[in-house]
């Protein structure tokens, strides 16, 4: 809100964080943008954008020199690539993972995610791998939360998972909501949230710690109401990323309280 | 269909209006297209695209040289860009309009849209807005509906509003349905139509002055089966503008009707 | 999967098809890309995209020299592009079926696809219109099932009509579930598939000529892990092209088979 409107109009909503910020983080899902389409979308929404997720193991589908200048844009945009949970947890189950991170760090990434949504990580691995992300030079996000709903630990579990994380030395960790944000977490089935669930998070964890993923508009709405334009936010569909900033400066409706 | 198929196919729906046209207006929701994206699409969808609408307060977080090659870009293929309604509200509800008006007009802006989606209006305020917009030298649009559907005034003094504004001089009024389509205005909450309210805005209106918001697919079927090739429909998703123009032109089942 | 990840990460789905290949088919639903559209997006999916369709009648909305210029675009990243075949339909219903094949050859169209989703074709005329593609010098592709569920054949008149297409001389044939993908085909109302219809598309065809309507990720989930990684699927959005190959490779928990 520099510029164009200063001394005009106000966001509704006050406080929100410039980047580089620490909290108040939007984070992309990225399904395989090419590079122009990537530069396209930085044009106007680079201000708004901390992170772009190669989602799945979608980093595994690019061609070297598509990736390397996909990289090249996003980095002169200030926004960070980094490749999907999924394709660590491959890489591990392939027992894979010193020349996974040796060849993430030749292609530039310098962020990583790691997830126990599909495999099985004991509490000592989960900390190994961490660790071993941490003294190879990168920078880590960690999830926690299951593929499978039928799978997820129960909150107080999770907010373990969250706490040993942090300790270890993340940067932030993000609650799984998966693509369709449907059914998993702290979602229902219609994509609504489920309070207690919520609650739960609410206390004993640093919430500028947590990204939520919440693809859904009316979950990004819930959470904003709920802890405020800088609340950490993920798998945003592209397309939603000014959308998503609007919500978050008030300048739609359904974030804006008039009177 | 000049041209390339002249001849050979006939469009089953017949009577499409060219640009420029006042009735069979298409209006896309924009919800950041950056100028690249914007000539992209525009690249061979113009003729069909009559309105770019930035919607929400989007029009607040483009940065003033990415805003200008936007408007250069759409202007150049006859396209029209116009600020969405709730950006009115807040600089009304923020006492600038009068601002508001001189850099909208500073920016190259030609159409404003005018509501009272989120704020209240008296028929008074409201007619004053309108005349002040107008007489700063833009054309105005308006539009008819709450955002909280349990606000919702009932049909008759929507239409009530829709002859005060026209008799005001506006050239469209938009019958909200917000991006969404669903739970709001003639819309039940799986986005179907609503019968007895289509049918009260039947009679006493002028159906070229209608845009009717209705970004889903089976809205907009039911829409040009009911008034025909040329209704004026708006809140389109960009990427559905050719389908659209299929739906126009009988060139998709849904509004074919065969033998 | 070659080169960039070469000897380190495996897919845990193994067997994936290159291009150019006959089984493992991917078609994606062509909405109206532009010309640079069509370029950004098989920047990096070309090697996983087989078809582009020009999806209803759109085909009849481009002008000469964008459509020109998107299917050079589309030739050098050995994509073939090719009108739906509503457009088809809507030619034969106005007897124009000559002028129609004419037309498409001068524009470089190589592929047709022939249908009667909404038109009404004895098996005679069935016949004859695939021959009479045949020898004018068209690769075709068929589609079986109508666009209105309530006119929908039984599974054993399809499968007569696909073998029939086949012994014409027909590279592919499309089982139809439309853009939804929803009430349709093989697919209920939630995009469910109904396991009785697929279970009658089992045996007597031959799977590596039927291409697969699959819309929904769900759809693609459930015909993967049903009939393996080269499943041929259609209808794919343009945005999912990366998602889809992540799906065949393994690339994602809902295909990744742990242990």
């Amino acid at each position: 809100m520099e510029g164009l409107w200063k001394g005009i109009i106000e966001p509704p909503l006050s406080g929100r964080n410039s980047k580089p910020r620490t909290v108040g983080i939007t984070m992309l899902i990225d399904k395989g943008l090419s590079p122009m389409e990537t530069e396209n979308l930085l044009e106007n929404t680079a201000p708004y954008i901390d992170f772009l997720k190669l989602t799945f193991g979608t980093a595994a589908l690019y061609q070297a020199d598509v990736l390397k200048r996909k990289l090249e844009i996003a980095a002169h945009q200030n926004v960070v690539v980094y490749p999907g949970g999924t394709f660590f947890e491959i890489a591990y189950w392939q027992s894979k993972i010193a020349p996974f991170f040796s060849k993430l760090t030749e292609l530039g990434f310098k962020w990583v995610e790691i997830s126990d949504g599909t495999i099985q990580l004991s509490p000592a691995q989960r900390r190994q791998v961490i660790s071993m992300a941490l003294q190879t030079g990168f920078k880590v996000i960690t999830e926690v939360g299951k593929k499978d709903p039928e799978k997820q630990p129960d909150e107080l579990s999770l907010i373990k998972m969250i706490k040993n994380d942090l300790e270890t030395g993340v940067s932030w960790v993000i609650i799984e909501a998966r693509e369709s944000g449907q059914g998993i977490g702290i979602f229902d089935s219609q994509g609504g949230v489920i309070e207690e669930k919520l609650n739960c998070f609410k206390e004993g964890v640093p919430q500028e710690k947590i990204i939520w993923e919440a693809p859904l508009k009316k979950q990004q709405v819930k959470l904003i109401n709920e802890f405020g334009t800088n609340v950490n936010l993920g798998n945003i569909p592209p397309g939603e990323a000014l959308a998503l900033e609007a919500l978050r400066l008030g300048f739609r409706s359904d974030t804006w309280r008039v009177g």
